[in-house]
């Protein structure tokens, strides 16, 4: 990867549009266009930063389309380098001619994130910003957008950097003891610096905690629909995604064969899991084996547990006994008792209204419910979001395993830094353990960092950010 | 369609990429913009145009994206009104909440095209030029794009518009003549005149002449691939693909159903018909009928029959015979002798080296060709590229059907003006024909037009254009 080259790359989605955007990024990004760009005589080159110009790109002395050319400089720009953005008909053969065009006079083509990469090396983001610009792209919900945005925007990396920076001020004094180590002196008061290392402790270990909510806001909630043939399945399915028009799976374009629908609630994504049987078939079809519905709700965060309400209460009661056996602590089971527009209001009072049913949690839930009818699907709803709210953090989460790793190695030598206070081991080992902490906390901003987590982080970018 | 709303749209390809384009256009789109838009107190309004901005985009004081916004102002704009760019990263959420706040903020979604046909309304392009814009998007091969953009820049309009002119000054003679009729004067002269409609008519047949190629070109030119089971068809459409790397079907994301696959040759795109059996499957399982056959011949320009050089030659000679039977007089038949690798060089040549083949004309071809092998498939690409050729124009390329009929019926108005100078008719009935030529060419740059038109043409467009 050689940071002097002028890269380029098509920026904006794949395929046909209106517009499309062709960027270039490096030293010598404008003088490049300069050379497939014609107006009049015009050298973009001799043009102010953060302006606008048309004219025409030509490839070879061919005309290729009529553009705006938009003009940054460094260390204005996205990538802190000088740049360019061709603005041009939104045709693959242009977009593919201009990049061309691009490369024959001397850029190359970009490499996945290479421009955020770009940013991140000329001190423009910090590490987890750049990877907050990928999440941002990627997120397909208001939550999930809110939770990269704020990271993209400076998050907890601030919070974190502070942290370090006083973690780095008191092991410099520890380290400054040994110096005198003969003196036997203590430049760093033991009680304050364990207050420190317990409150640097508290904040990364909240930030822990937030990831489990924050991997889910960013990945959405895993639903399983389960119960016996005919009981109603498909029928939940196609009502729920008929209320909530924003499908995710079909924003994105992806097929209908996708094994996932997505049905996004209040802003949150709930993926329904393994969902290709229920869609379009009827319930009498599907005729799924223990196995299958196993592993629907290992994998699942909510299940949905649709019953008959023609159903005796023992059949009920047994089959919660089933699930509940299989299901770990932090699953939430819902019992759906289907139908209930089939049976007269006093019988099903009379069979669940006021019956508990045993073997269910604190924050389990019954609802009675009509998928044909649409009855107190709007209680399914708010229940669904409930089920995810109370985990919710305040402002900072963390949705990225990487932070989260570093974020758990970062706790575990503050611990042992905290033991060792106790302990009143000697200086070098303490200054050992806080050191380790700043190097796992200094990954996460990029403060410290290697080719491989660049390599690894960025090569999951799309190509033109 | 109010013309004073301010419209906004999505301009760049559905779908996630690094960076999107959310445009608005008309008189209040800046201000409209200023409402969204939150950057230390700068106002969008007092800024230059033609400049870039950075800031922040809020929807209903939610944070939404950090942006670049661009402004323009009418008239220098591609509406012609005031406009504004908002460049954003590219994820679906963040697109349509820009748009929902430009919406909630005064603006309307744009219709399909109606960005264009403002710029048309505006003056800033003609009608036919409008048209080239859909078609430069849509345009996917070297050879429709350069149909497109020359039709883009200005192309035959201009020339049209000239014709037409100097149609008007003759026009307005012969019905002055009329004012003074009892006096029998002649103030256009009729053989002047006859020579101009003679001019007129000239451009005009030419055009007509070139949109057999010109809308060949558009839409690529139809080849279908026969013969019997086992002859090879499968692998030779197999090596076709593999040879050339720029197959549209694929980079226009159309899934591997399709049933055309389309391969770009010279800039030429070649539309194979009714591959979807050909493409992975043996030959062996495919058995299609005589009258699928007939069909595929019947929607081709060029058809290639594919024989096995092991054939005897009478086979070879009445697979011709029936071919050709069926085959009209605009079509082309490639006999493609395959396998030729199989067989010894000598017995090839003996058979079928020196041997004319019964019943083909001067532009069919015969090739002996190994699909397998790649043998011989340079010169099949030559020749699929010469047939086309020939029927190539020099500049002026007719591809839109609108612009043929309105070509076609001023071709008879004036056929009618000329035989009416021939037999001395009457001033009156001459300036009738020419008025009528004058609006059909009219109707072609948009000189002459209707809301039906208009309406019928900018419904084609992408929204957003």
């Amino acid at each position: 990867m050689n940071e002097k080259d002028t890269i380029c790359a098509i920026a904006t989605p794949p395929g046909i549009g209106a517009l499309a955007i062709v960027r270039a990024s490096g030293e010598k990004a404008i003088e490049i266009c300069d050379k497939i760009y014609d107006y009049q005589g015009k050298r973009l080159a001799k043009q102010p930063a953060n302006t606008i110009h048309y004219g025409f790109i030509t490839n070879n002395s061919k005309l290729i389309d009529e553009v705006l050319v938009s003009i940054f400089r460094a260390p204005n720009s996205y990538t802190g380098e000088n740049s360019v953005e061709i603005s041009c008909h939104g045709s693959i053969y242009i977009q593919q001619e201009i990049l061309k065009a691009l490369i024959r006079n001397g850029a190359r083509q970009a490499l996945p994130g290479e421009f955020t990469l770009r940013a991140f090396m000329n001190g423009k983001m910090d590490l987890s910003q750049a990877e907050a610009v990928a999440d941002l792209i990627a997120s397909s919900s208001e939550a999930s957008h809110n939770v990269a945005i704020n990271q993209m925007r400076g998050g907890f990396s601030s919070e974190l950097k502070n942290l370090r920076n006083k973690l780095l001020h008191f092991v410099s004094l520890v380290e400054l003891e040994l110096d005198f180590s003969e003196e036997d002196v203590e430049f760093a008061n033991r009680n304050e610096l364990k207050n420190l290392i317990q409150e640097v402790k508290n904040v990364i270990d909240m930030l822990s905690v937030s990831f489990e909510y924050g991997n889910v806001i960013k990945n959405g909630i895993p639903v399983a629909i389960i119960g016996k043939p005919n009981v109603g399945k498909s029928t939940l399915l196609n009502s729920l995604i008929k209320e909530e028009k924003a499908i995710v799976s079909e924003i994105a374009g992806t097929t209908r064969d996708a094994i996932e629908d997505v049905i996004v609630i209040e802003g949150i994504s709930f993926r329904f899991i393994d969902t290709a049987g229920l869609r379009d078939t009827d319930d009498v079809i599907e005729s799924l084996g223990i196995k299958v519905t196993h592993e629907k709700i290992s994998k699942a965060k909510i299940v949905l547990w649709l019953a008959d309400a023609g159903n005796c209460l023992a059949e009920i009661n047994q089959g919660i006994n089933e699930i509940k056996a299989i299901l770990g602590k932090k699953q939430r089971l819902f019992v759906l008792i289907n139908k209930i527009d089939k049976y007269e209001e006093a019988e099903i009072d009379l069979k669940y209204g006021k019956i508990n049913f045993k073997g269910l949690d604190k924050k389990d839930r019954v609802i009675l419910i009509s998928a044909k009818k649409h009855f107190q699907l709007d209680r399914l709803h708010d229940e669904l979001v409930n089920a995810i709210l109370p985990e919710k953090q305040d402002d900072v989460i963390i949705t990225n395993i990487r932070h989260y790793e570093a974020l758990q190695l970062a706790s575990k030598a503050l611990e042992r830094a905290l033991s060792g206070i106790d302990k009143n081991l000697p200086g070098d080992l303490l200054a050992q353990d806080i050191r380790e902490t700043m190097h796992y906390i200094g990954e996460i901003s990029g403060e410290i960092t290697t080719d491989e987590i660049l390599g690894n982080i960025f090569k999951n970018f799309c190509i033109g950010k």
